[in-house]
């Protein structure tokens, strides 16, 4: 079967993909929607302009979208290029990096029956803390793109998710209720290289932002190598 | 990847193992649970025996599992049944035909993440009407099994699950509130021959059961052709 996976930048959506590609199935495109709001529910973080780098990398085209993150008017511009990439790319079904979102998840799974796709959750579900340790160990290289939690602070942009991250967070976790996957919208990730790259991405550039108690990583440029 | 898949008889875990064959990946083996209590909220189905005739009929080990079918206690033989499978086969996951019930979904992954593995349910919220009319167009011929509902009557049992039943159905399940896909346990199915089927299933004696409101149709002796 052919699928397009939704991309947002971050880990869970690129691990999704890679476990269709694991079941045999091809990706054959990404579809990446930029929101122009940042407070969207759906759609916003912070480095989403490099989820073309990522694309670059793993040789898989790219289907961009733009929207003004206008909720659910923003629905209607996720199921254009859902359409789109379909249409071009002879799609059977999309896959989705959603865990626990219910939000996210039900509404993708509208799009893509009226669309006549199956709709394929790989993480939904998981275990959490099972799932975040076995990314470093299956090749993945991500860091923290973005913290809004009161409990993390600006030391943790940029870090790698890695076993130090893991048992670093279960230390606050529990005494403040913080998804191990980041799931309430805690951290946000960002993807550098995985199993399935045949380049990895380096930074060349970025700046951290951290006010307010929240922050984000801001690459402003990055190569393949 | 290697999948186990959860077997009842019934059109959702054939249908659902086939899904996962079309992207890829392999089905190592079938699972089935046979619970010795017809009220079981998780395993009962009237023709649960007849699973090693659709595991012969395409060349797929059937690992069984007979559960006394009391609450809670059947759903260690259920983890008991996901290891040995697993263990056997080298499995990486499950395959489950979950469609709505949160209350199976669930504990199959709870089970899963126990055992490490992954859990992937195909049908998972799909649109219940363009699921159940696909069935007959792919090659799956499937038949009522049982009816548990108000508005189901004796007339049902036995018949094929093609576009008439939907038709059929879709006249009474508007006012009686049945799915479609017979989620809420309306109805029950059993499958004689499916897209990837070496053999079909022909009945040679069966028997219609149908008292205060309910029924089934056992199959008393089948033949593989």
């Amino acid at each position: 079967m052919r699928f397009g996976a939704l991309l947002s930048g971050g880990k869970d959506s690129l691990y999704a993909a890679w476990k269709v590609m694991q079941m045999g199935s091809d990706i054959a495109c990404f579809i990446t929607i930029r929101s122009k709001n940042a407070e969207s529910y759906m759609f916003h973080t912070p480095n989403i302009s490099l989820t073309r780098l990522q694309a670059e990398a793993s040789a898989i085209p790219l289907i961009e979208q733009e929207t003004e993150g206008i909720e659910e008017k923003e629905l209607l511009d996720l199921a254009t290029s859902i359409h789109c990439a379909s249409e071009k790319f002879h799609l059977d079904g999309i896959v989705t990096g959603a865990i626990q979102s219910v939000y996210q998840a039900t509404r993708i799974e509208r799009i893509c029956h009226q669309e006549g796709l199956w709709c394929i959750s790989p993480l939904w579900q998981c275990d959490q803390e099972t799932y975040v340790r076995s990314l470093a160990n299956e090749g993945f290289e991500v860091i923290v793109a973005g913290v809004f939690a009161d409990s993390l602070d600006a030391s943790w942009l940029g870090t790698h998710i890695d076993r130090t991250f893991v048992d670093r967070l279960k230390k606050v976790s529990g005494k403040y209720q913080i998804s191990i996957a980041g799931e309430g919208g805690e951290y946000e990730s960002f993807v550098l290289n995985a199993p399935f790259f045949k380049k990895r991405i380096i930074i060349e550039k970025a700046e951290i932002l951290f006010k307010h108690g929240a922050g984000n990583y801001r690459i402003i440029s990055a190569g393949l190598v």
